[in-house]
């Protein structure tokens, strides 16, 4: 009886070490849990991530357009910044965001930290500026002990909070999706039809660009390769940043890790739904068209890279002192 | 020895009945922890404040304006609503909001119940409708689940939606300050400046309106009893559900709950500090100037209100269906 188990158990540890051997050499890997190397360090940049005193108006944080509880993004075609301005572009997700090559959809930023300082400054998200998110946070008795204790100093810039958010950012990671499952050698981890879903995605071509952890962050493309793009919105993509204008509309390729949490979908938020973007996507990356069943495949793959979503407490701000700048909201 | 120490520990005993007994009749009585009947149905209340889909433009939350980080307010003088409009009243704290014996600052609603539902439909607010946010709701499968499981309906309503709230929000108790403590027995809770500030309350009348587990928020008071009250701020009081004259700027008492971590203060958010705000206390509802020195004591007892902040796990947000309304943040 034992013996028989043993062989049981031996035969089965084969099967899964054979099954995951396969699944390494799957153009999508699995994403791995975060290692925190500085709890303190990650709890400062949760409290920054979370801290509307960042913004002008006291009221807008990082956790506005990358909301936690909503797969790091806001649901929003475009975001809504200070003074209910319209963002000129879809918010991507923070989650998994340490796995893109660059940051942004154009890439100007080549990591997290050098990303973290850009809305604090950018008059149409939270309008503030590095001089005066310092002046804050400097005149906060909790802060002033919690940077002293985080990075030994008396005297916070701009680059200990771009750390600390960073290093924040860098544990938002979503592993164990049940795509991970199946990578790792879980063959009852998808349905039929999710597994359908995944080989249609890997031979259609759509893992050319959604490929690595991540299923995409990892190049630049162009948006609109087989038939062009049509859309209202006025980013130019990667041209922005080189000014060349063969990178015109060349785009970071989003990450597709919790998509079914990220809608609307592409830089102008123009999909809705995983069906839209999927047909969308077809026709103008690929030259082709899904039947509805294709279609449903692949949305249904597309969900199984919905991952754990980082289990978070709350964070306690520390209060104001009298001397720190007031938010101005409002013109008047 | 043993016995010795047996009679130590029995004359401790008996000083902290002895004082616990004294501190019974202190006008202000400890905040007892919250009492959790239905952890499920309070899980679903918390998804809702946390919810930015019961607001139109799918960016507002209950927690935008009671930050949970932030001692349940915004620490604005008055919110932003949909917009970017204005709010015209400073947002008081929903920690410890179990304990008022009516909501709003004008006491129109009745319990929390009554409130929750108001700022979903105010168009200065969340600018939605109850029929809107109720429709959003049922559309999304994660929702419906849960509404069945906590309220055993297939049919949300805006009852079930305010229940969950409010059973949220009545767990949002803060116990266990150091003046709770005090008042529980341990001398040495509070620092010598602080018992005298304590008194000082006491023997100047502030306690008169700021009493009861909460001090304050168990009846409506005048702002301007002996001075009258010099503000901008159009808000009417108790006056604009009474029709009455005679209740012109009659509020109800805001607790002092947390107040170090809930300013600015007032119905209008006019005092920026505590310092600021006892002050114009002083003056102009006991006629009392208070000296730097006193000031500086009531402060340092204010401080002493602050409790153990809610520890809550930030929730995740069942994702919308393809058939969810979609928010409308923009006009255009």
């Amino acid at each position: 009886m034992i013996i028989t188990r043993l062989f049981q158990a031996a035969a089965l540890s084969t099967i899964v070490a054979t099954a995951a051997y396969a699944q390494q050499q799957e153009p999508i890997q699995p994403i791995e849990p975060a290692v925190i190397k500085d709890p303190a360090q990650v709890e400062l940049g949760k409290k920054l991530f979370f801290e509307p005193r960042l913004s002008k108006s006291g009221f807008i944080s990082c956790n506005s357009c990358h909301n936690l509880s909503r797969g790091g993004s806001d649901n929003l075609k475009a975001s809504i910044g200070h003074n209910w301005q319209q963002g000129g572009i879809n918010s991507p997700t923070v989650l998994n965001s340490s796995l893109n090559f660059v940051q942004f959809w154009d890439g100007r930023a080549k990591d997290l930290r050098e990303q973290a300082g850009g809305p604090i400054a950018n008059p149409v998200e939270m309008a503030s500026s590095h001089e005066l998110a310092i002046q804050v946070l400097s005149s906060i008795p909790g802060y002033r002990a919690e940077f002293k204790q985080v990075f030994g100093t008396d005297n916070i810039t701009i680059d200990e909070v771009t750390r600390a958010l960073a290093a924040f950012e860098e544990t938002l990671v979503t592993p164990d999706s049940r795509f991970d499952q199946w990578l790792r050698g879980d063959q009852g981890a998808l349905t039929v039809q999710e597994l359908a879903g995944y080989n249609l995605f890997k031979n259609s071509g759509c893992v050319a660009c959604h490929n690595g952890p991540a299923a995409g962050g990892n190049s630049f493309q162009k948006m609109g390769v087989v038939v062009p793009y049509a859309t209202d919105n006025a980013a130019e993509g990667r041209a922005a940043v080189t000014g060349a204008d063969a990178d015109r509309f060349m785009f970071k390729v989003p990450t597709l890790r919790n998509v079914e949490l990220t809608y609307p979908y592409f830089h102008d938020g123009a999909a809705d739904t995983l069906a839209q973007a999927v047909d969308i996507m077809g026709r103008l990356q690929l030259g082709r068209t899904f039947t509805p069943e294709e279609s449903a495949q692949i949305v249904a793959f597309l969900k199984t890279l919905t991952g754990k979503q980082p289990r978070l407490q709350l964070p306690v701000l520390p209060a104001s002192a009298d001397d720190t700048p007031r938010p101005v909201p409002f013109a008047n």
